[in-house]
Formats: structure tokens, sequence, C-alpha cells
């Protein structure tokens, strides 16, 4: 009876018998989404494979830090100064769609249905997080639009307060010049049934109604 | 109707528009339990954490895979060649504890109820898997248990046919040594419903029933 009640009181600390394994395991953890198990799971999974596994890993994870770049004209990740979409002259120039993150860029390109530019802004305006217009890479969008004036801008932002804010924000600072602003579509997902759908969601998914093709 | 059709036959292959970061995510996923999507975010948050955050991780990792060594005399990690449980003047040198893997140790030390040696196998017989018991550490073992000539071998192996057979094997080796052989409890966990446990397990638990205490 003692013993269950000591085992359950324990503290949540791991007790590792080797340094360089505790080290690996602080070290892994502080990776998002990996806890201190996982972390022990991983290290003893590279101690077990071959050495040049680790090797590699390590090899590949500094040169990704050490030679990333960011895009000049849309602050994507790239190789060279210019990121691989704003270098490809198949790509429609008139269009730039404006995301919160590189995650973002990447969703959208595996969906095959955008052949536009983009402009990933880093995050958006956001009061609450202390982040304002001037964290963000909005005076750059703005700019870019006055030089290479598209024909579109379209905000594929949250679709929150937050990413509506920005969106608002960034329509008025490029008002000036004569480009068209749209947002993507907000309603129900595809495959997503009406009854497990919200009601804000179902709500603009009638107000935006389209013509039946 | 058409657009819908085609986003959802894509192939389940992400496009990414560097190189480098394609590469990191490709070897970032070979670790077990960790998919590209999670290798992505795993990546992208190097690139925004320092980059003293790679070095260190890389380091840890690389420094962990070369230094690393196995107890000479547990088969355990260890920083040295003696692992700090086997060097520890204060652990009870009749008892040792067999083991499956490194993973065993620590979750056998982290109930703070055991405070004898240990000895890890590396694995159980399993004739299915391909493991016999040359590709473990039982000849060790046995050679151990006759020199040092503990009181006592506790067997803390899997409940399954293969751990039963492994302990066994055992056993029948180290018949000769005058060494008490006994193996964990099985029963009912702490914290568990009968109602929810399997037969197997309750008719053990009954069939190996404890005088009240």
């Amino acid at each position: 009876m003692f013993a269950c009640l000591k085992i359950r009181n324990l503290p949540q600390m791991m007790l590792y018998s080797s340094k360089l394994i505790e080290e690996a395991v602080h070290e892994i953890a502080t990776l998002p989404g990996i806890g201190k198990k996982t972390a022990l799971r991983l290290a003893l999974f590279l101690l077990k494979a071959k050495k040049e596994h680790t090797e590699r890993l390590t090899d590949v994870l500094r040169t990704l830090r050490a030679e990333i770049q960011y895009c000049c004209h849309c602050h994507n990740v790239a190789d060279e100064s210019v990121c691989s979409i704003c270098n490809n002259p198949h790509r429609d120039r008139s269009v730039i769609c404006v995301v919160e993150s590189i995650q973002d860029v990447l969703a959208i390109e595996n969906t095959s249905q955008y052949r536009g530019l983009y402009h990933v802004l880093g995050g958006i305006i956001s009061p609450v997080a202390g982040i304002g217009p001037d964290q963000l890479k909005i005076d750059s969008l703005v700019q870019r639009v006055q030089e290479v004036q598209p024909q579109e801008v379209i905000f594929a932002l949250s679709a929150t307060i937050e990413g509506d804010t920005t969106a608002f924000y960034i329509t008025k600072k490029i008002k000036g010049c004569a480009v068209k602003a749209s947002v993507i579509a907000r309603g129900v997902a595809v495959g997503g049934e009406l009854e497990y759908t919200d009601e804000l969601t179902l709500g603009r998914s009638i107000a935006g109604r389209v013509a039946y093709p």
C-alpha cells in the first residue's frame, strides 16, 4: 500500500545512468511537440543505428541552418537569394498570394491549384501577442505591389480576427495602387457534413454562396 | 466538382521550394515516430530559433554517438567502461535484474524500488524475428552469475511467450549455480479496474495471490 503511494508521488523526473544520454534527451526535448520520453526513444534509436546515420542527420541540420536564405522578393525559404517560385518563369506574375508563414506556402503549393507568386508576412497582426505591423513584412509587400503592379492580391490568412485585421490593414495601405484585392473562400470544408459545421462557418457559407456551376 | 476530385487524388508527396529543407525533412523523418509533417515543423522551428540552438543539438547528438560506451558488466549505456549503476558502492551486489533493453533499466530505476544491479540482454529470444540466444548477452550473464555468485536473479522481461522462453532458457543455463531465480509479479495493474482487466492477467493474478499484509 505504502509502496504504491510512494510510486504515485514520485516527481516526474527521469534518472539517467549516463550523462551523455541525459544531455541528449534534454536537448532533443527542446524541440516542439517532443517530450522527454520521445526524446529518449530518439536518442536510443540513434545509438542503435549506424554512426553514419547520426552524422548524416547532424550534417543536414547544420547545413540547413547555415545555408538557408530568405527570398528577397517573397521572404519564402530559398537556397539562393531568390526562391524557386519567384525564379520560375512559368508562374503567373500578375497574382500575389499573401500568407502568414512558410508552411502556408507549402500547403497551398501542395494543392496544385495556384500558379501565382507569394508573399510571406512572417505572422499576423496580433495585439494580444504583441505583434504589430512593423514586425511583419507588410512594408515590403506594399513596396512590391507599387513596383511590380500585379493585377490581384489574394489574402490567404487565418480566418480569425487577427487574420482579418491584417488583411484590412494591408488593403488600406495598397488602396492607391490599381490592384484587385481578394480573400480565399470561407465555408464548409470539402467532405464536411453540415450537421457538424459550426454556426459561424455555416452562416458565412450561406452568405457567400456562389452560382451553381 | 472536378477541382475537388483533383485535390483528393493528389499523391501524398510534398513539394518543397528549397532543396535544403527537403533534405532536412527527409533526414528527420527517418527517426521513429516522426512523419514528414512533424519533420517539416521541426526543421522550420530550427530555422526560426537561434543558430546556436541547432549547433548545440547537433553537437550533443554527435558527442552522444561518438562517446557512448556500454558497461562491460551489465551492457547498460555508460559514459565510461563501467556504468554508474555498477560503479555505485551503495547498490546491492547480491541481486541481478535481467532486462531486455536500456529503456527497461530506466523504467525500473524510476520506480526507486530496486537497489540491485542489472543485466541488459539487448532483446529476447524470438524465433519469429530471427533472434536466437547467441545474439543476446546471455553467455555473459551466465559467466557473470558464475563469477560473482549473486543470491538472486530477477527476470523483468516482457510478459509474453518470448519473454517466458528467454527466462526459461537462462534458468536452465544457470541451474548449476546456487542462485535463486525469480520473476516480477504479474497481475492487475495498480489503479486498474477488474472489469477491464483481460482474463489471462486476472487468472494469473488470482493464481499468484499473496497473503494480506
